[in-house]
Protein backbone atom coordinates (compact mmCIF):
# COMPACT_ATOMS: atom_id res chain seq x y z
CA UNK A 1 0.00 0.00 0.00
CA UNK A 2 0.97 3.52 -0.87
CA UNK A 3 1.94 5.74 2.07
CA UNK A 4 -0.37 8.22 0.54
CA UNK A 5 -2.85 5.51 0.85
CA UNK A 6 -2.40 4.78 4.01
CA UNK A 7 -2.72 8.41 5.33
CA UNK A 8 -5.95 9.09 3.36
CA UNK A 9 -7.87 6.25 4.19
CA UNK A 10 -6.68 6.37 7.88
CA UNK A 11 -7.58 9.93 7.80
CA UNK A 12 -10.78 9.11 6.55
CA UNK A 13 -11.88 7.00 8.66
CA UNK A 14 -11.03 9.28 12.08
CA UNK A 15 -12.69 11.87 10.34
CA UNK A 16 -15.86 10.07 10.03
CA UNK A 17 -15.17 9.21 13.78
CA UNK A 18 -14.70 12.55 14.99
CA UNK A 19 -17.61 13.93 13.92
CA UNK A 20 -20.04 11.01 15.04
CA UNK A 21 -18.75 11.18 18.74
CA UNK A 22 -19.29 14.89 18.11
CA UNK A 23 -22.18 16.32 19.55
CA UNK A 24 -24.21 17.85 16.54
CA UNK A 25 -24.19 21.65 16.11
CA UNK A 26 -28.36 22.02 16.56
CA UNK A 27 -27.71 20.18 20.03
CA UNK A 28 -28.72 22.69 22.80
CA UNK A 29 -26.69 24.42 24.01
CA UNK A 30 -25.59 25.33 20.50
CA UNK A 31 -22.89 27.65 20.83
CA UNK A 32 -20.31 25.43 22.87
CA UNK A 33 -21.32 22.06 20.32
CA UNK A 34 -20.50 24.17 17.59
CA UNK A 35 -17.61 25.45 18.74
CA UNK A 36 -16.05 22.10 19.77
CA UNK A 37 -16.67 20.82 16.10
CA UNK A 38 -15.62 24.11 14.39
CA UNK A 39 -12.08 23.02 16.18
CA UNK A 40 -12.16 19.41 16.30
CA UNK A 41 -13.26 19.43 12.43
CA UNK A 42 -10.86 21.48 10.74
CA UNK A 43 -7.95 20.77 8.51
CA UNK A 44 -5.79 18.99 11.07
CA UNK A 45 -2.61 16.28 9.92
CA UNK A 46 -4.02 14.09 12.42
CA UNK A 47 -0.70 13.02 13.22
CA UNK A 48 -1.36 11.87 16.37
CA UNK A 49 -4.11 9.26 15.70
CA UNK A 50 -2.54 8.13 12.60
CA UNK A 51 0.69 7.46 14.18
CA UNK A 52 -1.26 5.36 16.94
CA UNK A 53 -3.20 3.57 13.87
CA UNK A 54 0.51 3.02 12.04
CA UNK A 55 1.50 1.81 15.53
CA UNK A 56 -0.86 -1.02 16.30
CA UNK A 57 -1.11 -2.09 12.42
CA UNK A 58 2.48 -2.50 12.22
CA UNK A 59 2.33 -4.56 15.77
CA UNK A 60 -0.53 -6.76 14.32
CA UNK A 61 1.74 -7.15 11.47
CA UNK A 62 -0.74 -6.09 8.84
CA UNK A 63 -2.53 -3.09 7.58
CA UNK A 64 -6.12 -4.15 7.90
CA UNK A 65 -8.33 -1.25 8.00
CA UNK A 66 -11.35 -3.16 9.73
CA UNK A 67 -9.38 -4.03 12.58
CA UNK A 68 -9.34 -0.50 14.04
CA UNK A 69 -12.52 0.00 14.47
CA UNK A 70 -12.49 -1.29 18.13
CA UNK A 71 -9.61 1.42 18.41
CA UNK A 72 -11.96 4.37 17.12
CA UNK A 73 -12.46 5.49 20.83
CA UNK A 74 -8.76 5.54 21.47
CA UNK A 75 -7.80 7.77 18.31
CA UNK A 76 -10.48 9.72 18.62
CA UNK A 77 -9.85 10.63 22.08
CA UNK A 78 -6.17 11.63 20.89
CA UNK A 79 -7.59 13.95 18.70
CA UNK A 80 -9.82 15.76 21.44
CA UNK A 81 -7.46 16.31 23.87
CA UNK A 82 -4.76 17.81 21.12
CA UNK A 83 -7.36 19.85 20.11
CA UNK A 84 -8.39 21.06 23.45
CA UNK A 85 -4.22 22.04 23.92
CA UNK A 86 -4.56 24.24 20.81
CA UNK A 87 -7.82 25.71 21.65
CA UNK A 88 -6.24 26.89 25.25
CA UNK A 89 -2.62 27.37 23.98
CA UNK A 90 -4.65 30.08 21.54
CA UNK A 91 -6.09 32.04 23.84
CA UNK A 92 -4.88 35.52 24.48
CA UNK A 93 -3.49 34.93 27.94
CA UNK A 94 -1.26 32.46 26.94
CA UNK A 95 0.03 32.32 23.25
CA UNK A 96 -2.28 34.92 21.57
CA UNK A 97 -2.70 33.80 18.36
CA UNK A 98 -5.37 34.30 16.11
CA UNK A 99 -4.82 31.87 13.64
CA UNK A 100 -5.26 27.80 14.08
CA UNK A 101 -5.08 25.49 11.05
CA UNK A 102 -5.46 28.26 8.81
CA UNK A 103 -8.99 29.45 10.15
CA UNK A 104 -9.50 31.93 12.78
CA UNK A 105 -8.46 30.41 15.97
CA UNK A 106 -11.75 29.73 18.24
CA UNK A 107 -11.68 32.42 21.07
CA UNK A 108 -11.57 34.59 17.52
CA UNK A 109 -14.93 32.68 15.74
CA UNK A 110 -17.38 32.40 19.11
CA UNK A 111 -15.38 34.42 22.23
CA UNK A 112 -12.91 33.82 24.76
CA UNK A 113 -15.55 32.16 27.36
CA UNK A 114 -16.41 29.47 24.52
CA UNK A 115 -13.19 28.36 24.21
CA UNK A 116 -12.50 27.63 27.71
CA UNK A 117 -15.23 25.70 27.61
CA UNK A 118 -14.93 24.20 24.51
CA UNK A 119 -11.24 22.89 25.74
CA UNK A 120 -12.72 21.72 28.97
CA UNK A 121 -15.54 19.68 27.10
CA UNK A 122 -13.07 18.33 25.21
CA UNK A 123 -10.76 17.02 27.76
CA UNK A 124 -14.12 15.95 29.42
CA UNK A 125 -15.08 14.14 25.95
CA UNK A 126 -12.20 12.77 25.55
CA UNK A 127 -12.01 10.68 28.57
CA UNK A 128 -15.93 10.03 28.46
CA UNK A 129 -15.37 8.27 24.42
CA UNK A 130 -12.25 6.16 26.55
CA UNK A 131 -15.19 4.39 28.76
CA UNK A 132 -16.83 3.21 26.02
CA UNK A 133 -14.29 0.58 25.35
CA UNK A 134 -16.49 -2.71 26.02
CA UNK A 135 -12.96 -4.41 28.15
CA UNK A 136 -13.48 -2.16 31.01
CA UNK A 137 -10.00 -2.97 32.25
CA UNK A 138 -8.10 -1.75 29.09
CA UNK A 139 -10.55 1.41 29.22
CA UNK A 140 -8.98 1.99 32.93
CA UNK A 141 -5.28 1.55 31.59
CA UNK A 142 -6.09 3.77 28.59
CA UNK A 143 -7.04 6.67 30.74
CA UNK A 144 -4.57 6.47 33.17
CA UNK A 145 -2.16 6.79 29.73
CA UNK A 146 -3.93 9.69 28.61
CA UNK A 147 -4.58 11.65 31.46
CA UNK A 148 -0.87 11.53 32.10
CA UNK A 149 -0.24 12.85 28.72
CA UNK A 150 -2.36 15.35 29.70
CA UNK A 151 -1.06 16.23 33.39
CA UNK A 152 1.21 18.58 34.76
CA UNK A 153 3.47 15.63 34.04
CA UNK A 154 2.85 16.30 30.52
CA UNK A 155 1.16 18.50 28.27
CA UNK A 156 -0.16 21.06 31.08
CA UNK A 157 3.81 20.40 32.57
CA UNK A 158 5.54 21.57 29.22
CA UNK A 159 2.97 24.37 28.33
CA UNK A 160 3.21 25.50 32.53
CA UNK A 161 7.26 26.02 31.61
CA UNK A 162 7.06 27.55 28.50
CA UNK A 163 4.54 30.25 30.25
CA UNK A 164 6.95 31.05 33.22
CA UNK A 165 9.73 30.64 30.50
CA UNK A 166 8.79 33.64 27.64
CA UNK A 167 10.76 36.76 28.05
CA UNK A 168 13.44 34.87 30.63
CA UNK A 169 16.63 33.57 29.59
CA UNK A 170 16.74 30.16 29.50
CA UNK A 171 18.59 27.04 28.88
CA UNK A 172 18.73 24.11 26.33
CA UNK A 173 17.21 21.33 29.02
CA UNK A 174 14.64 23.67 29.93
CA UNK A 175 13.72 24.30 26.30
CA UNK A 176 14.04 20.27 25.97
CA UNK A 177 11.29 19.68 28.42
CA UNK A 178 9.39 22.45 27.15
CA UNK A 179 8.99 20.45 23.79
CA UNK A 180 9.27 16.98 25.13
CA UNK A 181 6.22 17.71 26.88
CA UNK A 182 4.08 19.40 24.67
CA UNK A 183 4.56 17.72 22.09
CA UNK A 184 6.24 14.40 22.86
CA UNK A 185 3.72 13.67 25.71
CA UNK A 186 0.72 13.09 23.48
CA UNK A 187 2.74 11.31 20.14
CA UNK A 188 4.45 8.91 22.85
CA UNK A 189 0.53 8.23 24.53
CA UNK A 190 -0.23 7.30 20.58
CA UNK A 191 2.20 4.58 20.93
CA UNK A 192 1.47 3.59 24.11
CA UNK A 193 -1.99 3.05 23.35
CA UNK A 194 -1.18 0.79 20.32
CA UNK A 195 0.95 -1.10 22.14
CA UNK A 196 -1.07 -1.46 25.10
CA UNK A 197 -4.57 -2.85 22.61
CA UNK A 198 -2.07 -5.50 21.31
CA UNK A 199 -0.73 -6.13 24.48
CA UNK A 200 2.94 -5.80 24.06
CA UNK A 201 5.55 -5.95 26.37
CA UNK A 202 7.28 -3.22 28.68
CA UNK A 203 10.57 -3.76 25.67
CA UNK A 204 8.49 -3.12 22.58
CA UNK A 205 6.64 -0.37 24.21
CA UNK A 206 9.65 1.48 25.93
CA UNK A 207 11.46 1.57 22.51
CA UNK A 208 8.52 2.93 20.37
CA UNK A 209 7.54 5.37 23.31
CA UNK A 210 11.09 6.18 22.68
CA UNK A 211 11.01 6.57 18.99
CA UNK A 212 8.10 8.99 19.53
CA UNK A 213 9.89 11.69 21.91
CA UNK A 214 12.56 11.69 19.98
CA UNK A 215 10.31 12.19 16.54
CA UNK A 216 8.50 14.91 18.51
CA UNK A 217 11.48 16.83 19.92
CA UNK A 218 12.78 16.76 16.61
CA UNK A 219 9.93 18.13 14.97
CA UNK A 220 9.96 21.15 17.29
CA UNK A 221 13.10 21.86 16.48
CA UNK A 222 12.49 21.84 12.83
CA UNK A 223 9.40 23.76 13.54
CA UNK A 224 11.97 26.24 15.84
CA UNK A 225 14.51 26.44 12.79
CA UNK A 226 11.30 27.42 10.21
CA UNK A 227 10.40 29.92 12.69
CA UNK A 228 13.52 31.35 11.69
CA UNK A 229 14.39 30.27 7.94
CA UNK A 230 10.88 29.16 6.82
CA UNK A 231 8.30 30.30 4.57
CA UNK A 232 4.84 30.50 5.51
CA UNK A 233 3.84 27.45 2.82
CA UNK A 234 6.36 25.20 4.55
CA UNK A 235 5.74 26.16 8.59
CA UNK A 236 1.61 26.55 7.81
CA UNK A 237 1.81 30.19 9.64
CA UNK A 238 3.44 33.13 9.79
CA UNK A 239 7.55 32.41 10.55
CA UNK A 240 8.89 34.73 13.20
CA UNK A 241 6.08 34.43 15.83
CA UNK A 242 8.48 32.45 18.32
CA UNK A 243 10.70 35.90 18.52
CA UNK A 244 7.48 37.89 18.65
CA UNK A 245 6.81 36.31 21.47
CA UNK A 246 9.77 36.29 23.22
CA UNK A 247 10.17 32.83 23.30
CA UNK A 248 13.21 30.71 23.09
CA UNK A 249 14.00 28.60 20.56
CA UNK A 250 16.84 26.02 19.69
CA UNK A 251 18.31 27.96 16.77
CA UNK A 252 18.31 31.35 19.38
CA UNK A 253 20.16 29.01 22.17
CA UNK A 254 22.79 26.46 20.37
CA UNK A 255 22.44 28.16 16.97
CA UNK A 256 21.15 27.35 13.28
CA UNK A 257 23.73 24.76 12.18
CA UNK A 258 24.03 22.37 15.51
CA UNK A 259 20.21 22.81 16.03
CA UNK A 260 20.08 21.00 12.62
CA UNK A 261 22.71 18.87 13.58
CA UNK A 262 20.68 18.01 16.50
CA UNK A 263 17.56 17.65 14.74
CA UNK A 264 18.83 15.12 12.43
CA UNK A 265 20.88 13.10 14.68
CA UNK A 266 17.78 12.60 16.93
CA UNK A 267 15.79 11.17 13.63
CA UNK A 268 18.41 9.10 13.32
CA UNK A 269 17.95 7.58 16.56
CA UNK A 270 14.17 7.07 16.23
CA UNK A 271 15.24 5.47 13.14
CA UNK A 272 17.51 3.09 14.49
CA UNK A 273 14.75 2.10 17.33
CA UNK A 274 12.19 0.69 14.58
CA UNK A 275 14.71 -0.04 11.58
CA UNK A 276 14.82 -4.02 12.47
CA UNK A 277 10.55 -4.05 13.60
CA UNK A 278 8.43 -5.14 10.65
CA UNK A 279 5.92 -3.70 8.41
CA UNK A 280 7.83 -0.48 9.80
CA UNK A 281 7.43 1.47 6.46
CA UNK A 282 4.80 3.84 7.66
CA UNK A 283 6.56 4.70 11.25
CA UNK A 284 9.89 5.30 8.52
CA UNK A 285 7.76 7.72 6.73
CA UNK A 286 6.58 9.84 10.24
CA UNK A 287 11.11 10.23 10.12
CA UNK A 288 10.99 11.36 6.70
CA UNK A 289 8.50 13.84 6.65
CA UNK A 290 10.25 15.39 9.63
CA UNK A 291 13.53 15.42 7.63
CA UNK A 292 11.64 16.66 4.86
CA UNK A 293 10.70 19.82 6.60
CA UNK A 294 14.47 20.87 7.16
CA UNK A 295 15.51 23.58 5.30
CA UNK B 1 -23.74 11.92 66.65
CA UNK B 2 -24.17 16.04 66.36
CA UNK B 3 -24.35 17.27 62.79
CA UNK B 4 -21.74 19.82 63.43
CA UNK B 5 -19.60 16.87 64.87
CA UNK B 6 -20.13 14.96 61.20
CA UNK B 7 -19.09 18.30 59.37
CA UNK B 8 -16.00 18.68 61.01
CA UNK B 9 -14.80 15.36 61.14
CA UNK B 10 -15.83 14.00 57.60
CA UNK B 11 -14.41 18.01 56.51
CA UNK B 12 -11.13 16.90 58.03
CA UNK B 13 -10.60 13.56 56.12
CA UNK B 14 -11.44 15.55 53.13
CA UNK B 15 -8.48 18.00 53.94
CA UNK B 16 -5.99 15.35 54.45
CA UNK B 17 -6.67 13.54 51.56
CA UNK B 18 -6.97 16.17 48.72
CA UNK B 19 -3.22 17.70 50.44
CA UNK B 20 -2.33 14.13 50.18
CA UNK B 21 -3.58 13.42 46.53
CA UNK B 22 -2.05 16.87 45.09
CA UNK B 23 1.69 17.20 44.27
CA UNK B 24 3.66 18.94 46.91
CA UNK B 25 4.19 22.91 45.84
CA UNK B 26 8.03 22.83 45.38
CA UNK B 27 7.44 19.81 42.35
CA UNK B 28 8.80 21.34 39.11
CA UNK B 29 6.91 22.83 37.40
CA UNK B 30 6.56 24.44 40.81
CA UNK B 31 4.02 27.09 39.47
CA UNK B 32 0.98 24.94 38.17
CA UNK B 33 1.35 22.66 41.41
CA UNK B 34 1.37 26.06 43.57
CA UNK B 35 -1.98 27.35 42.26
CA UNK B 36 -3.65 24.26 41.92
CA UNK B 37 -2.75 23.72 45.58
CA UNK B 38 -3.95 27.09 46.47
CA UNK B 39 -7.42 26.49 45.08
CA UNK B 40 -8.24 23.35 46.15
CA UNK B 41 -6.96 23.65 49.51
CA UNK B 42 -8.54 26.40 50.18
CA UNK B 43 -10.99 27.38 52.94
CA UNK B 44 -14.15 25.69 50.93
CA UNK B 45 -17.04 24.50 52.59
CA UNK B 46 -16.86 21.17 50.85
CA UNK B 47 -20.34 20.54 50.61
CA UNK B 48 -19.98 18.04 47.17
CA UNK B 49 -17.78 15.93 49.08
CA UNK B 50 -19.68 15.50 52.52
CA UNK B 51 -22.92 15.23 50.61
CA UNK B 52 -21.04 12.16 48.69
CA UNK B 53 -19.54 11.04 52.01
CA UNK B 54 -23.48 11.47 53.85
CA UNK B 55 -25.24 9.96 51.28
CA UNK B 56 -23.17 6.81 51.36
CA UNK B 57 -23.31 6.57 55.30
CA UNK B 58 -26.98 7.01 55.01
CA UNK B 59 -27.09 3.92 52.78
CA UNK B 60 -24.81 1.73 54.73
CA UNK B 61 -27.30 2.14 57.56
CA UNK B 62 -24.43 3.79 60.01
CA UNK B 63 -21.57 6.86 60.37
CA UNK B 64 -18.42 5.05 60.41
CA UNK B 65 -15.97 7.08 59.37
CA UNK B 66 -13.43 3.76 58.42
CA UNK B 67 -15.68 3.13 55.69
CA UNK B 68 -14.99 6.02 53.77
CA UNK B 69 -11.53 5.74 53.56
CA UNK B 70 -11.95 3.26 50.27
CA UNK B 71 -13.97 6.23 48.91
CA UNK B 72 -11.49 9.27 49.16
CA UNK B 73 -10.51 8.93 45.58
CA UNK B 74 -14.21 9.81 44.68
CA UNK B 75 -14.42 12.22 47.10
CA UNK B 76 -11.73 14.49 46.30
CA UNK B 77 -12.29 14.18 42.77
CA UNK B 78 -15.86 15.86 43.28
CA UNK B 79 -13.87 18.50 44.95
CA UNK B 80 -11.16 18.66 42.15
CA UNK B 81 -13.87 19.20 40.01
CA UNK B 82 -16.31 21.47 41.80
CA UNK B 83 -12.44 23.88 42.09
CA UNK B 84 -11.93 23.61 38.27
CA UNK B 85 -15.30 25.10 37.61
CA UNK B 86 -14.39 27.38 40.22
CA UNK B 87 -11.15 28.45 38.57
CA UNK B 88 -12.55 29.32 34.90
CA UNK B 89 -15.82 31.01 36.44
CA UNK B 90 -13.72 33.52 37.86
CA UNK B 91 -11.59 34.49 34.76
CA UNK B 92 -11.88 37.52 33.36
CA UNK B 93 -13.44 36.63 29.84
CA UNK B 94 -16.39 34.73 32.20
CA UNK B 95 -17.36 35.52 35.22
CA UNK B 96 -14.63 37.91 35.87
CA UNK B 97 -14.78 37.84 39.46
CA UNK B 98 -11.14 38.87 42.04
CA UNK B 99 -12.14 37.02 44.85
CA UNK B 100 -12.87 33.48 45.94
CA UNK B 101 -13.07 32.43 49.07
CA UNK B 102 -12.30 35.59 50.83
CA UNK B 103 -9.17 34.96 49.06
CA UNK B 104 -8.15 36.54 45.32
CA UNK B 105 -8.76 34.38 42.61
CA UNK B 106 -6.41 32.15 40.98
CA UNK B 107 -6.03 34.11 38.00
CA UNK B 108 -5.32 37.42 40.20
CA UNK B 109 -3.24 35.57 42.43
CA UNK B 110 -0.88 33.63 39.43
CA UNK B 111 -1.51 34.52 36.31
CA UNK B 112 -4.82 34.04 33.94
CA UNK B 113 -2.59 31.44 31.62
CA UNK B 114 -1.85 29.78 35.00
CA UNK B 115 -5.16 29.95 36.03
CA UNK B 116 -6.50 28.29 32.79
CA UNK B 117 -4.07 25.23 33.39
CA UNK B 118 -4.40 24.69 36.44
CA UNK B 119 -8.37 24.10 35.91
CA UNK B 120 -7.35 21.89 33.02
CA UNK B 121 -4.87 19.84 35.28
CA UNK B 122 -7.42 19.53 38.58
CA UNK B 123 -10.14 18.43 35.58
CA UNK B 124 -7.80 15.52 34.52
CA UNK B 125 -6.34 14.96 37.75
CA UNK B 126 -9.70 14.27 38.77
CA UNK B 127 -10.26 11.49 36.39
CA UNK B 128 -6.77 10.25 37.07
CA UNK B 129 -7.63 9.94 40.67
CA UNK B 130 -10.64 7.51 40.47
CA UNK B 131 -8.41 4.89 37.98
CA UNK B 132 -6.87 4.73 41.60
CA UNK B 133 -9.87 2.47 43.20
CA UNK B 134 -9.30 -0.68 43.25
CA UNK B 135 -12.60 -1.76 41.18
CA UNK B 136 -11.86 -1.27 37.69
CA UNK B 137 -15.28 -1.78 36.55
CA UNK B 138 -16.31 0.68 39.61
CA UNK B 139 -13.76 2.77 38.62
CA UNK B 140 -15.32 3.28 34.85
CA UNK B 141 -19.05 3.69 36.26
CA UNK B 142 -17.41 6.32 38.22
CA UNK B 143 -15.46 8.04 35.72
CA UNK B 144 -18.56 7.86 33.59
CA UNK B 145 -21.04 9.38 36.25
CA UNK B 146 -18.46 12.54 36.57
CA UNK B 147 -17.71 13.25 32.53
CA UNK B 148 -21.19 13.34 32.45
CA UNK B 149 -21.63 16.19 35.08
CA UNK B 150 -18.68 18.31 34.00
CA UNK B 151 -19.61 17.62 30.34
CA UNK B 152 -21.79 19.65 28.19
CA UNK B 153 -24.83 18.00 29.45
CA UNK B 154 -23.72 18.78 32.70
CA UNK B 155 -21.52 22.09 34.08
CA UNK B 156 -19.88 22.89 30.98
CA UNK B 157 -23.63 23.35 29.33
CA UNK B 158 -24.77 25.38 32.16
CA UNK B 159 -22.12 27.73 31.89
CA UNK B 160 -22.09 27.95 28.31
CA UNK B 161 -26.08 28.97 28.23
CA UNK B 162 -25.37 31.47 31.17
CA UNK B 163 -22.33 33.07 29.31
CA UNK B 164 -24.69 33.14 26.15
CA UNK B 165 -27.70 34.67 28.32
CA UNK B 166 -25.46 37.50 29.41
CA UNK B 167 -27.08 40.96 29.17
CA UNK B 168 -30.14 39.03 27.28
CA UNK B 169 -33.55 38.78 28.11
CA UNK B 170 -33.88 35.00 29.09
CA UNK B 171 -36.94 33.30 30.56
CA UNK B 172 -37.11 31.34 33.98
CA UNK B 173 -36.90 28.25 31.74
CA UNK B 174 -33.51 28.77 30.83
CA UNK B 175 -32.74 30.11 34.37
CA UNK B 176 -33.21 27.17 35.83
CA UNK B 177 -31.69 25.38 33.43
CA UNK B 178 -28.58 27.35 34.33
CA UNK B 179 -28.78 26.72 37.70
CA UNK B 180 -29.83 22.73 37.82
CA UNK B 181 -26.73 22.08 35.36
CA UNK B 182 -23.91 24.46 37.23
CA UNK B 183 -24.79 23.54 40.58
CA UNK B 184 -27.68 20.29 40.22
CA UNK B 185 -25.14 19.01 37.64
CA UNK B 186 -22.07 18.37 40.61
CA UNK B 187 -24.78 17.78 43.56
CA UNK B 188 -26.24 15.34 41.51
CA UNK B 189 -23.51 13.33 41.05
CA UNK B 190 -22.30 13.09 44.80
CA UNK B 191 -25.18 11.48 45.43
CA UNK B 192 -25.11 9.22 42.10
CA UNK B 193 -21.53 8.14 43.20
CA UNK B 194 -22.48 7.23 46.59
CA UNK B 195 -25.63 4.99 45.44
CA UNK B 196 -23.39 3.34 42.72
CA UNK B 197 -20.64 2.75 45.91
CA UNK B 198 -23.18 0.59 47.76
CA UNK B 199 -24.71 -1.31 44.52
CA UNK B 200 -28.28 0.87 45.23
CA UNK B 201 -31.42 -0.04 43.19
CA UNK B 202 -32.09 2.62 40.17
CA UNK B 203 -35.14 3.43 41.96
CA UNK B 204 -33.26 5.06 45.39
CA UNK B 205 -30.36 6.28 42.92
CA UNK B 206 -33.19 8.43 41.11
CA UNK B 207 -35.09 9.16 44.63
CA UNK B 208 -31.76 10.86 45.90
CA UNK B 209 -30.72 12.31 42.60
CA UNK B 210 -33.88 14.01 42.31
CA UNK B 211 -33.10 15.24 45.92
CA UNK B 212 -30.03 16.70 44.85
CA UNK B 213 -31.52 18.45 42.32
CA UNK B 214 -34.11 20.52 44.03
CA UNK B 215 -31.67 20.99 46.93
CA UNK B 216 -29.14 22.48 44.43
CA UNK B 217 -31.97 24.53 42.41
CA UNK B 218 -33.08 26.31 45.58
CA UNK B 219 -29.21 27.07 46.90
CA UNK B 220 -29.22 28.95 43.44
CA UNK B 221 -32.56 30.55 44.24
CA UNK B 222 -32.09 31.35 47.11
CA UNK B 223 -28.09 32.97 46.38
CA UNK B 224 -30.00 35.21 43.94
CA UNK B 225 -32.39 36.25 46.42
CA UNK B 226 -29.53 36.95 48.76
CA UNK B 227 -27.84 38.87 46.09
CA UNK B 228 -30.40 41.50 45.96
CA UNK B 229 -31.35 41.48 49.70
CA UNK B 230 -28.48 40.25 51.72
CA UNK B 231 -24.99 40.88 53.18
CA UNK B 232 -21.64 40.54 52.54
CA UNK B 233 -21.51 37.85 55.39
CA UNK B 234 -24.61 35.64 54.79
CA UNK B 235 -23.28 35.42 51.14
CA UNK B 236 -19.46 35.23 51.00
CA UNK B 237 -19.43 38.04 48.86
CA UNK B 238 -20.35 40.97 48.05
CA UNK B 239 -24.08 41.01 46.93
CA UNK B 240 -25.49 42.94 43.58
CA UNK B 241 -22.62 40.75 41.81
CA UNK B 242 -25.28 39.63 38.97
CA UNK B 243 -26.48 42.40 38.46
CA UNK B 244 -23.36 43.83 37.47
CA UNK B 245 -23.04 41.28 35.39
CA UNK B 246 -26.17 41.71 34.06
CA UNK B 247 -27.40 38.29 34.94
CA UNK B 248 -30.83 37.07 35.09
CA UNK B 249 -31.88 36.10 38.70
CA UNK B 250 -35.00 34.18 40.17
CA UNK B 251 -36.10 37.71 41.97
CA UNK B 252 -35.45 39.59 38.69
CA UNK B 253 -37.51 37.44 36.85
CA UNK B 254 -40.50 36.23 38.70
CA UNK B 255 -40.04 38.69 42.06
CA UNK B 256 -39.00 38.12 45.57
CA UNK B 257 -41.92 36.84 47.16
CA UNK B 258 -42.44 34.00 44.36
CA UNK B 259 -38.82 33.16 44.49
CA UNK B 260 -38.74 32.78 48.37
CA UNK B 261 -41.85 30.75 47.71
CA UNK B 262 -40.08 28.65 44.73
CA UNK B 263 -36.92 27.95 46.93
CA UNK B 264 -39.29 27.01 49.96
CA UNK B 265 -40.91 24.47 47.77
CA UNK B 266 -37.77 23.21 46.14
CA UNK B 267 -37.07 22.51 49.55
CA UNK B 268 -39.81 21.06 51.17
CA UNK B 269 -39.81 18.74 47.79
CA UNK B 270 -36.39 18.04 48.86
CA UNK B 271 -37.38 17.17 51.71
CA UNK B 272 -40.10 14.86 51.26
CA UNK B 273 -37.80 12.91 48.95
CA UNK B 274 -36.08 11.50 52.02
CA UNK B 275 -37.88 11.69 54.59
CA UNK B 276 -38.51 7.87 55.16
CA UNK B 277 -35.48 7.02 54.81
CA UNK B 278 -33.04 5.71 57.91
CA UNK B 279 -30.38 7.61 59.11
CA UNK B 280 -31.20 10.66 57.06
CA UNK B 281 -29.89 13.04 59.44
CA UNK B 282 -27.14 14.51 57.48
CA UNK B 283 -28.93 14.91 54.72
CA UNK B 284 -32.08 16.69 56.32
CA UNK B 285 -29.48 18.99 57.64
CA UNK B 286 -28.41 19.99 54.47
CA UNK B 287 -32.15 20.93 53.37
CA UNK B 288 -31.91 23.01 56.91
CA UNK B 289 -28.52 24.54 56.29
CA UNK B 290 -30.14 26.01 52.81
CA UNK B 291 -33.34 27.15 54.47
CA UNK B 292 -31.75 28.69 57.38
CA UNK B 293 -30.16 31.17 54.04
CA UNK B 294 -33.33 32.50 53.56
CA UNK B 295 -33.69 36.51 54.53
Amino acid sequence: MLVQEYFRTRGKLLEKALDKFLDPEDKYPERINQAMRYSVLSDGKRLRPILFFATYEMLIGRKNINRLNRLLPIAVAIEFVHTASLIHDDLPSVDNSDERRGKPSCHVKFDEATAILAGDALITKAIEVLTKLKNRSQAISCIRILTKAISTRGMIGGQAVDIISTRKKINVNTLRYIHYKKTGALLQAATDLACLMNGEEENTTITLSNYALNLGLAYQIVDDILDEVGSFEVLGKAPGGDSKNSKATYPALIGLEQSKKKAEKLLRDSYNLIKNMKNNDILIEFVNMVKERLP
